[in-house]
């Protein structure tokens, strides 16, 4: 009896995000799925990214968490327009959840859309949110083991930021065997090593966006 | 459609928690889940548990994890019986998947039986799997505002572990705010600061396990 109703989810899940997808490729917006688990730094490397790409890029936040505004504060400390989904316990954003918030958007001056996932390591992996990129951060203090031991969200990402490079003299953490543990399973993952705390190893990032931003416009226009 | 269906899942987990509460309490054994975001230290914590309560307790560990056995190979090189859950993605253990795994040990010679959660701060804390404690790692390093963000893994804990902490001086974590966070949600919440990694600060953990173990026993000899 579970079977076919968590397919009838997924399913309905599967065309809302294709409608979003639409939506997004009109209005050649770059849209930005973060993910990894409770504090690994999704919010400390937006609120960084914001701040230093803000006289380049026009950009928009949706911060999903199970409760409390406190990420959504900190994102609107930046200047940039920012809506918070609280999921009430659910442990993943889906495509409905997004198409509600868009209204609070003008998408047609936007050139990237982040919505920030729930923290978690394995539902958000299943529930597509018409999005570009998924970006999967993987903070070191979380252990070099953790691809292979949550695939699905590795293998379904175009992007692993290692994050917490700063902490690395402290910890036991080979940055070789994450690489290689998540390329295993995904041979194309652009990785990123970084420190959004700190600042350091964030250029790569930020001439990633860049060729991003410009190469879905190209696709919209061609 | 699905709020029906949620209840059904949640109705006839909790029947099968009942029948492991009443197997676990014939057999006399302590049962502790053991729950985080991933990478928080359950698997070390219990590593080293294992090894020095070793020749005061008999115990048993059900590790739940997506995919691999690496945490299992972990616990059974402590030289305790071990039996790897794997979910296939599932993001919490159940009731129906300890019943099966129980198969494996014998209870009647058991004191502590160890239940690893599959790495996840959302799902685990819906599903009761018969236990006497809830015990939920913290790391450090994932930042001293996680008991606000995700409310209904510590108000239903018993104990909250604050782990990693042999890291407090190369991060921005206030011990208090977090400790108030919990309480303010669960004002009876017991609170340990350690590091599994390095051992310092395990006394008090230890003085609690033996305690709930004499009590489990106790209650059940009155």
């Amino acid at each position: 009896m579970k079977i076919p109703v968590i397919r009838d989810v997924l399913e309905s899940n599967a065309l809302g995000a294709k409608e979003l997808e639409a939506l997004f490729a009109q209005a050649e917006v770059l849209v930005v799925n973060l993910m990894s688990s409770p504090g690994a730094g999704k919010t400390t490397l937006l609120e960084r990214t914001l701040r230093d790409l803000k006289a380049e890029f026009s950009m928009g936040v949706i911060e999903g968490d199970l409760q409390t505004s406190n990420d959504a504060k900190r994102i609107a400390g930046t200047g940039a327009e920012v809506v918070q989904i609280n999921t009430q316990g659910g442990c993943h954003l889906n495509a409905a959840m997004i198409h509600n918030a868009l209204g609070s958007f003008d998408l047609a001056t936007l050139d990237i859309l982040f919505i920030e996932n729930v923290g978690n390591l394995v539902c958000p992996a299943e529930f597509r949110l018409g999005e570009d990129f998924r970006v999967t951060l993987l903070s070191l203090p979380e252990g070099d083991d953790k691809p292979e031991k949550y695939p699905p969200m590795f293998s379904g990402s175009q992007v692993m930021i290692l994050n917490k490079a700063d902490l690395l003299p402290y910890l036991d953490f080979d940055l070789k065997r994450a690489r290689e543990g998540a390329r295993a399973l995904n041979k194309d993952l652009e990785v990123f090593t970084l420190s959004a705390g700190t600042g350091e190893g964030l250029g790569p990032w930020y001439t990633w966006l860049r060729e991003a931003v410009f190469s879905k416009k190209g696709t919209a226009e061609s």
